[in-house]
């Protein structure tokens, strides 16, 4: 979660009014901006589902502030809900996979030790950790039927947003993460420079968040597997293995590789950042096979083009809605029903398709984003779509 | 870190003033506790250090801020730091053992991935390591050689003091963090019911805070272990093996065991509660043998009554001091010269020790405290006396 | 799994004949040797099953071959079958702990990753681990409906005999391990110099084979817990808290600590050894909580006085035999009914106890044993007695 | 580790001449197998070494013993030692990472407790792990200046032959063992249906063993990193994002998704398998950042198309060869001088292309076998060629 990869790539005096940015960020919605799929970028075997987000999964719902204020800060908070209700009462089982842990993903041990999650995920800019998991605490606390809990076991990520963001000031309010929490909602994802995504950067372009799925068929047991991503890491943008990256010429290590640096020259940048991979599925799944699910998630990143530099923080978080494994929290027994082992290829298949694409979708849903005096541009979809074609990759004509 | 264990035992209304009860607190240093040495309590085979604290560790400070205020709070907080300099750019070898996760010990993922800690350690109480957290970033973020840091790992550890402490109202502020910090010294660490062991309860009486030591002979290396503990859990509570619980009849299980709990009884105590374990070594350790280390840490835990029962939030971070494996933050090569596997066995025998006196000086030492209607008495030490005489434990004679 | 701990205790030049060492090894049943209860050594709360074996858990059966051949071999192998059908076919669930991995616990990766086990356990020497794995691998691919098996994850741990035994010769046969696994058995279980125990020492004296269990109170849900140890470990022997090591003056760091060791001699003892503890409940346990029973088995080891040093060796392996938990090997849902996390305190408590227990009678039970031109004296009762009998532990009266 | 992948894709009576075969298997010296540089395949930004090998990383040798007899034996061992001397005696660190834990990676426990490698590492296939295994010990303990060793960790690797190989007869020997140890050699390697590939099966087509390497540009360090793979899994086959697989119309799932299973058929394939892939590398690593490079393993391996099913038993092995990390095995002291945490950007960027190229190298190197009643064809490279070609990728116009 170093801060500010490749930051020095387009540095700028940002006098930017919000006025001025907010049409921007909006750009998202606009038309300029598209999904993956639009691109014919489809990773895998596997259909997505209706919203091709983690919100295909019933019950999941996402609620994410955007927080763009003054010259300085562009953070925000994403919240995931594994359901509509009260998540301490009624848990599901989940797991946390540490893919490189130079990241501070606030509750995992206990979520690995139980098995279980027991509050909302919050993700949010690296400084902000503690005081977003501090405002949930606080707004979980004040919900009717938890006037008697003393404990509590919030779950909170982050990435490093210091680039476009004043990260010192910890500029996240217990405000936003209550408005985060409390309109969250099923269907579609906004994705790109909103939420927790509103200030990253990912393979030297504007990251974001990201959002994808996958259905099965149905003789493999026709689960959803979503998942929801804030993209802020680097490496060598591949794009279902197109080498974007070297052709736009923007990747780690890339002065070191030409030996075009001169003397005096930045040190080239080594790809660092993070990311937060959640995923979510209706899969009747124990702990122990979202573990299992969580570590592929580090295969999906890897189909982009990472390899997790030092400096990035990349955590993956799985969760299971399906009520034959649901856990009620004072239940002596835990009578479930869930998968064998040897029915979790197709759904790990679809957990690493669903990663891919969720990131493809945070780079090319991304708006171009200036702040706290630098500028990250979002990535030229007109000159990835070259790149694709000359790789074959096209969208499908209707 | 189950929230209240034995809270059953001793309720009354508590309308307690401040006034009355700190002299109560203050009773620790008024002759009427002990450490475990002078009730002739001195495990295993090695020396302590001259102050048979985690200070004996060259260069470790501790600071400790106690909060008690009104009726309902009784909670603080308790500062390590590994040495008097700045830790993130002069980082310790560190790594931590989750002994049992359920507990929210913000920060262990990344020592772990790093192999070091690069901030001081803070303990608290569980519903304020959050804004501890925050609090103890914000303080660093202003020291002076820290202007530049955008990304920050505390470490925050904490155990539930919610019987005592009315933990929903998060009553850590950033100013006793602040002060904790600020005012850590080495020498003498006070004991007991202070600091982040001000609420906390262990086998059902008074735990807290305890510290001790072993230096090994100068055949095995000479080197210092210290440890600290923020003590709050359950068992069946054994001095030196003696069953002091069992004779004291207060200990996890005991109505089921004796069939005593007649119909419309409480349920019985579980063994609850959790520990917080820091060990410190000047010993030149890799983070490789610290984890090896921390993780022997449980063993002393057992040796005392506990089976780390489900609601125990154990963990264990162990740190070294010395110069020959430090590391400047931006070093390109860590040259280190560290004891090889085959030289740990003295250093795990004594880090061992040390955690299981750490943890009788927390108890012997503890004094009562009533908070939030409730009173949990300090063990006491005349009928702890007698029982380890009956075991062939007694004071050496002057 | 250091080889030889305490071997230059007792060294002599040995020309043992078999006739002279079996009337030795079989004192075992002649009433010199005593099971710690018969020395009122009662670890815990709770009571034992009526063997105080691993077998009070129904369906655990037990098989040893006792390797005692011309001067130099002394080794076996102990089975552990966790139900008397084809584990294979009818799998149960089952997780490992690495305590200190330096010893080689074959499968237990396998172990994990699916939450099961799927063959018997062997115990058996260092050296001999792999030609014992081979065996029974080919044992059981020879079972009926095993025909078409092609892949199989055996389970087979060790401690290092290397003092006594021959170990170089890797003397352990495809017989011996047959014999070990189809005469394996329910009821009571041999102990001390049998077995895998045939040739180990612990804490400078000969350790062995040992076992114990608990059954919990009704209302804790009347589980029952079955330990079974190869011990071969050092430390500072303490039984029930008595410095039994110091006082019999033989335990780890003794010279260093006394200064006692004159120049030219030989270095002092490191406590290093090792250890393998097999936990088996009827209790419905999942896999992650097994692996947190596991876990425990470390705090009952530290009771005894060990603290895991560098060269030992100590693992942990757990398994449910119950019903409701049980996996059909080919059944694409697992429809299981466990415990759930904080129903597991008392479980955690019973398998601390039998583990502590277990290697006490491994080594009260062990007899003197020669071979290899060394002599490991089975550990005194009567002086043990003594010293238990000043610290307040005795037989009760009948 | 799952036996059979893709067993069923082509089954003929297999009445096939030893005469017959071998003519076949000398093909990938014939000129009609390619490596994947030859097709234009040149994952990542890094240059490849001397041999594009693991021996590029100066004193890694490879030993390999093709078992080919009769009917159904189809299978062998490769052996990698870390350097030309005593590896017991002068061991390197390393560590191991368990990708997917359905395998039996014999002494991995060890490797991760210690941070080094004390013997080479032997890979086989499943049910003759543990007798190449105890052959390997017998080797080591034979060899000079092992005479006084008693305990040695033995690290074998396997994947699953059990298609074309009669794997129940358990064929490896001891002899086929000390001829791979002890041929082994610097320079380059044979790859495809070799050593412990002969009979393994990758994404429907023959797998084998593969290898590969990069080399850092000075201003990165310098380092070589080298991977050998041996390739047994399955997936959704794509060559630098090539959709191969699909467009060979052969991948995990594939009737599944396209629902042109009729009844009767037989299940789908479900990916499964395995991968062993070990890295090497001059760069001076200390253990943790070695573990780190070795869960780099599995991000390349995701981007050949694998998404670690179940049955796949995916463990990676790194460690590294540079003398300033080099440990004398009885030091007491550990002098160092490794990379700082955030050197390994590159490092680990350099292990992901290597695996990566090295799986391709398996593939495109292997030839068609038969054995067992069964063929496995070799991926034909003329139709991947072409599959390339439209995919923007291939050989550089000399």
């Amino acid at each position: 979660m170093s801060p500010m990869p490749y930051a020095s790539l387009s540095r700028r005096v940002g006098v930017l009014l919000l006025g001025l940015l907010l049409p921007v960020a909006s750009m998202a919605q606009d038309g300029t901006r598209a999904r993956a799929r639009e691109l014919g970028v489809a990773p895998g075997i596997f259909a997505p589902g209706r919203f091709n987000a983690i919100t295909d999964v019933a019950g999941v719902e996402v609620g994410q502030v955007t927080l763009v204020e003054g010259d300085n800060i562009r953070t925000g908070v994403t919240a995931i809900l594994p359901h509509g209700g009260n998540v301490y009462r009624s848990r599901v089982p989940a797991a946390a996979h540490v893919g490189n842990g130079f990241g501070k993903f606030i509750g995992t041990t206990q979520v690995n030790e139980l098995g279980e999650l027991e509050t909302p995920i919050l993700l949010t800019c690296t400084l902000c950790v503690w005081k977003a998991a501090d405002a949930m605490a606080a707004w979980l606390l004040e919900q009717p039927d938890m006037q008697s809990v003393r404990s509590l076991n919030v779950v909170v990520g982050e990435t490093n947003d210091g680039g476009l963001n004043d990260i010192r000031a910890r500029p996240v309010t217990a405000d936003a993460v209550r408005r985060a929490l409390s309109t969250a909602k099923s269907g579609p994802v906004q994705e790109g420079s909103v939420g927790a995504g509103t200030g990253t950067v990912a393979f030297g372009w504007k990251g974001g968040i990201g959002t994808s799925s996958r259905v099965l068929p149905q003789k493999l047991g026709g689960w959803t597997v979503g998942v929801l991503v804030q993209s802020n890491f680097g490496g060598v943008l591949q794009v279902s293995g197109a080498p974007v990256g070297r052709e736009l010429d923007r990747y780690a290590f890339q002065q070191d590789v030409a030996a075009r640096t001169g003397a005096g020259k930045l040190a080239d940048d080594r790809g660092d950042g993070s990311i937060i991979i959640v995923i979510a599925t209706d899969a009747p799944l124990g702990d122990r096979n979202l573990r299992r699910l969580a570590s592929r998630g580090m295969m999906g990143l890897g189909r982009t083009g990472s390899s997790a530099s030092n400096g990035s923080g990349d955590y993956v978080l799985a969760f299971s809605t399906a009520e034959s494994v649901r856990r009620a929290f004072d239940a002596p027994r835990l009578e479930t029903t869930e998968l064998a082992n040897d029915q979790m290829g197709a759904v790990f298949q679809a957990g690493v398709e669903a990663v891919e694409e969720a990131i493809y979708n945070s780079l090319f849903m991304a708006t171009t984003v200036s702040g706290n005096g630098q500028t990250v541009e979002a990535i030229p979809l007109d000159r990835v779509r070259e790149v694709l074609r000359r790789h074959g990759i096209a969208p499908a004509v209707k």
